[in-house]
């Protein structure tokens, strides 16, 4: 008896192929992980289409039920979809998929996935793992001691420390704001969301409580950026909002540096009474000038935050998990809608 | 009528009063938290006992039905505890109480609790934050940025890295390695435990793989120690151990300096390839020349993983708490027997 409620004739298996640059390829789907791919997908070649129109990838594209697509992937346009008569689902092994999927795809029915909700949480880890520091001033007092030399006594220099009741602002209640949230539950920490979307009975289910923006930045002691980037949110973090940023607040940016006005956080953060860490930055390399490397309160790391190394094959492990639900006919759980697309980063 | 199931007469107020040095006394019993004593708490005096010599002392001494105690509370022996007849309970807002606490108390009938329970969380908290970053090697990339200031590639820099799927080593269910490992239950993280006294199914119920010691830290990518610093433990983590860390491994101590072979560990580290985070050290401040001051692949932090400002509130919340079960007659969570004081660090 077969138990699949696919909607396909027969059991034949569900035709995969990568479509993705050689070099991300194996960092992403390495050759054990496609040697193990489940029964119902059948790989087509092992080598990945870095276009779509040489005999060898025609060749590919005839045969493909599903592509698995990633940072990287070329443009996907009706041309590319007349030669894939097959193709029912693309898997994109990372967030957005704006910069490689046309509208073509959706008006077609082929069914897009993302592995977008898997690409939020090493985003989240590390900004939970930075506020924890940042609440116990660890950048500073590690940057003091390897200066000095000497005993320090944090409670002097930072009266105002600890993890205990103190104010976390969380900007924007995507899936990275959210899981953040939801990471925070087990700490005793004052859980705060700013988002013109949220409803109050929302935050509150998320264990944090609603304010607006401008509030959200005056009174917390960190606050977390994870709003889109989108043309309305440039520069959303204002030389108005880093103004009224408590003295002794850490400003935390994972997001994107075009949503902050840089050279007002510069001009701040030069004050010497609040902290930053930025992983992200306008231009995402700075200028060998720039102060944001010279300032003792910033601590800067290169674009860390989101799915690296290991991270990467939770990626590719959800992207082929949905391409076993369509394979089977089964609901997917991360599928993006063409209303969706317009909404993305 | 009573609901009160208290074995004293009557219903007068339990008296309380504080024995610690005045500087303590204000970081963690607070005046707005003296003010706020529970009902069946009485405090005879705001004022801390540093000595029980004097009149006003023995004053308070005669009245006290409990004391409060903390860091750097006289020592307290028969001759006290002869001032003090109606003494039934000292309620300690730290960690050990064996610095302040003569056998006598527990000799007498009296009952002592403490906040380690409540004092393991912040380290664990900066524990899991340090695990977090250095399976991202964000300390050794931020550092590179700051001093470089250009592009980095993380993977070919550190091609093993991700907080997925990475072995996390606790050494000690300790109060701290149990919390840390709760706390690490949201992440994909493969957990390990050693502990000479922890069996393969309590570690289960953790979350985590029973290893024993050698086996954990030669193999795990993060090895962190939580192990009692007591006489049996010094130099547990000898120059045989530090040698067999995989490289690409970071050691962390939030313990005792004194538990590490700290020449070797210098040794080791001086080879570049693995990284070491390190809230404490021998001696507790290090001469200006410890290469560790210097070594890129350290992190140095003053002793500020266990509770500092708003964690002391946690800590005298605890003791008030349980003062107020005495009060009341009902069971003490956090009570430490004579057999346990023994046991203690």
């Amino acid at each position: 008896m077969n138990t699949s409620s696919s909607s396909r004739p027969g059991s034949s298996p569900y035709r995969v192929a990568l479509a993705m640059p050689a070099a991300t390829d194996g960092q992403f789907f390495p050759e054990d992980v496609l040697r193990n791919l489940p029964p119902e997908l059948s790989l087509v070649t092992g080598k990945p289409l870095t276009e779509y129109g040489s005999p060898e990838a025609l060749e590919v594209l005839e045969q493909v039920d599903a592509l698995f697509t990633c940072w990287g992937t070329a443009w996907i346009d009706s041309a590319v979809l007349d030669s894939a008569p097959r193709l029912r689902s693309i898997h994109h092994a990372a967030g957005t998929v704006k910069p490689h999927l046309s509208r073509e795809c959706w008006e077609r029915g082929i069914r897009v996935t993302s592995a977008a909700d898997e690409n939020a949480i090493p985003v989240a880890e590390y900004t939970v793992a930075m506020i924890l520091l940042a609440n116990k001033k660890v950048f500073r007092l590690s940057g003091l001691l390897h200066r000095e030399r000497a005993g320090l006594d944090p409670l002097t220099l930072f009266p105002d420390i600890g993890n205990h009741r103190r104010r976390v602002g969380i900007i924007g209640a995507s899936r990275i704001g959210r899981h953040v949230l939801r990471l925070l539950k087990p700490y005793s920490l004052e859980l705060r969301v700013a988002d013109p979307y949220l409803s109050a009975t929302e935050a509150e289910s998320l264990g944090a409580t609603l304010l607006p923006l401008d509030d959200l930045v005056a009174t917390s002691d960190v606050v977390s950026l994870h709003a889109p980037s989108l043309p309305s949110t440039a520069g959303m973090i204002s030389r108005e909002l880093l103004g009224t940023l408590r003295p002794g607040a850490t400003f935390i940016n994972t997001a994107r540096g075009e949503l902050v006005d840089q050279e007002a956080l510069i001009e701040r953060l030069a004050l010497g009474d609040i902290d930053a860490i930025l992983d992200v930055t306008t231009p995402w390399v700075l200028p060998e000038d720039s102060p944001l490397y010279t300032l003792p309160n910033v601590v800067l790391t290169p674009h860390i935050a989101g799915s690296l190394g290991t991270e990467l094959e939770r990626l590719a492990g959800s992207a082929i998990a949905e391409a076993s639900r369509a394979a089977r006919g089964e609901p997917l759980l991360h599928e993006v809608t063409l209303a969706e697309l317009d909404r993305m980063a």
